[in-house]
Order: structure tokens, then sequence, then C-alpha cells
């Protein structure tokens, strides 16, 4: 292949999920896209790689000190809700039900991988808990075994703080269906089952 | 959303088959990878949009005038691939086993959208049908309404220059199977059959 094409190819191999073929498609769209698409790209790349920062309080990516979240107003201040990363934060926005702030962890704790509480915002979020004026910490983590450990240490830390602590349900998706449930989920579901 | 990151997204479900969800997966892979990364992803992309040029014999891609396969002495000039695209091309390239020169045609005839033998890089084939040693001259084309209507077209151009012209075989896929081939491909491949 040509050269600065292979380069390309190889740098976009890099993206999650993309191997060679999906690559080599990319690279040439890129070739036959026009100039002012890819100029606009490019700048898109590096803006974000230049003026994204983290959130002073919440660690939510934001281009100012504080995030739109924690700088509106309207957000309810005593409900926190923490997740593992902005991506997730932003799957639970979408859902546009929940009006708390967050707190974004940046990561879960994993004592194989050598990340323990001090290499995820763990301390900053026992210290939100004990100063703001905090009712209630929902844990939005994922259901992996570390994301449960992780929760558990959690509830452990605030205990003493004396806020309720909750966990969003773990149960069939919506629109999913029975027959398709790992066994797990499906005990969950029992065990969280309400009245009606 | 953040306004950088949206951005980011918007630009990269403009590459093919890329939707919402993949966009934002790329933009988080981009905004957590080092930076010497993106810089380089950055560059080659760059690199490919300003350096790349057509060669002035087959028009695949080349940095110089000449493409590498058009440069290199030890190809078979007399014999000429003809193909839609520089990707087809690079395809033909990966069997490794034909061991002529190209003509890159960049589209095939399509006259609903306003593509005829003008807007590609048919009259460059017939003149150089014309003026090199050429025996053969081997139609790549896809399989599609344009594809074979290109092809016939090129058929007709060329018959007067009393070179052969050939059209690699449709027939099923090396692995592929017979209870999944459809009709047309089917037909061809009877069409085409071989003496053992």
């Amino acid at each position: 292949m040509i050269s600065p094409l292979e380069k390309l190819v190889k740098s976009l191999k890099k993206f999650p999920g993309v191997g060679e073929k999906t690559a080599i498609r990319y690279a040439f769209f890129i070739l036959n896209a026009n100039q002012q698409e890819i100029d606009e790209l490019v700048r898109n790349i590096e803006i974000v790689k230049r003026d994204l920062k983290l959130c002073s309080e919440c660690f939510h990516l934001t281009e100012g000190d504080l995030c739109d979240i924690c700088g509106d107003t309207r957000r309810d201040r005593s409900r926190i809700c923490v997740v593992e990363s902005p991506l997730d934060l932003l799957s639970v926005e979408k859902s546009g039900d929940f009006r708390g702030i967050y707190h974004v962890l940046h990561g879960v704790m994993s004592p194989l991988d050598g990340i323990g509480p001090d290499e995820i915002k763990l301390n900053e979020l026992v210290r939100r808990t004990n100063q703001e004026n905090v009712k209630e910490v929902i844990l939005a983590l994922n259901p992996t075994v570390e994301g449960e450990a992780t929760a558990s240490f959690i509830r452990d830390q605030l205990r003493k703080t004396g806020v309720i602590i909750s966990r969003i349900a773990y149960g069939i998706p919506v629109g999913g269906s029975l027959e398709y449930a790992d066994p797990l989920t499906l005990t969950r579901a029992f065990e969280q089952r309400t009245t009606l």
C-alpha cells in the first residue's frame, strides 16, 4: 500500500473495535472527503484534546472550571449520582429523569490491576458527601465484579455520614425478553420485585 | 453533551457506517488516548490529504509522479487491469497474482447520476491502450449494473485496437456455499464453468 495511507490505517486501527478493513474504509473516506470536512475533523480532535478538563467538583468533562451540570442552579444538589465514566454520566443524562448532580469516579477499584481507592476519585466523593448538604448518594456503577466491589466499598466508607446510599436497580431491560435474560439478572429482578 | 465533544461526534458520524454510539465511543477514545498517539493520527490525516496525488499514468494514488506499480520495471506492461477505485486495486494487489499494471477509472458510468465516459478516466484508458504495447485489458469492475454497463462500453471502445479484452470471472466465492449463493451468481458460475 502507499505509505502515507498505510500510516493512517495504522492510526485508525487503534480506535476501539476497528480492524484492518474498517480502518482502510475510514482512510479512504478521509482521502476522498472534501478538505473542509477534514479540516473540521482535525480541529474538533484538537479542541477536544486541548480544551476539555475535569470539573473541579464532580470530575465530569468541562471546558471551564465547573461543568454544565454543577453550574446549573436548578439541579438538586442534595442527590449525588456516582458513575464510573463521563460516558456513563451522559447515558444517565440522556434518560432525562435524574435532576441531581454527579460524581465521576474515572474507573472502579480493581486490586489485580493495581487500582485502589486512591487511583479513582473516591476520597473526593467522601469529602463531597461530608461537606455538601447531601441527602442521598445513588450508585450507578456497572454490574461487574469490580463495580460491585467498588459499590460495597463506597457503602462502607459513607455509612458513618448518615446519608442514604442507594443503588440503581438490576433487572430485565425494558423491551428485553425473559427468554434471553441471564440467570443472574433474573435472580436480581426477582429480588428487587416491586408490589403493584 | 459537552460542546467540543459533541462537535467531534458530529465529525466522526460522517465516517462510513458510523452512527451516534460508535462516534461517541471513538470520541472518548480520542479524549482518553495519549497526546502523542493523537498527534500522530492528526499528522497522518494531514499527510494523506496533502501529499497523495494520482499517478500520471494509471491514476492510482501516489506521492510522486508515477505510482509504485507503474514505476516498477519488473511489472508486465502488456497487461492492464482496469479497476474502479484505488481500494479495488489494493484488493487485487493483495491476492499477489497479477503482475501487470493497472488503470484506475475512479468510478463507473452512471447516466442517471450524470456520470458519463468523460467523468471517469475512460478516455485515458483508450489512449493508453493505443499508445502502449498492450496485449490484454482485463476488466475487474464490480458486478453491479453500472459496472456491467461500463465494461460493455469499454469493450466497444477498445474493440478496434485489437487487444484482448477479458473480464475476471464471476462465480461462487472460495469458501462460500451454493446454498447461500444468489441465483444470478449461480447462473454466471454455470456459464463460466471450466472443463477439468
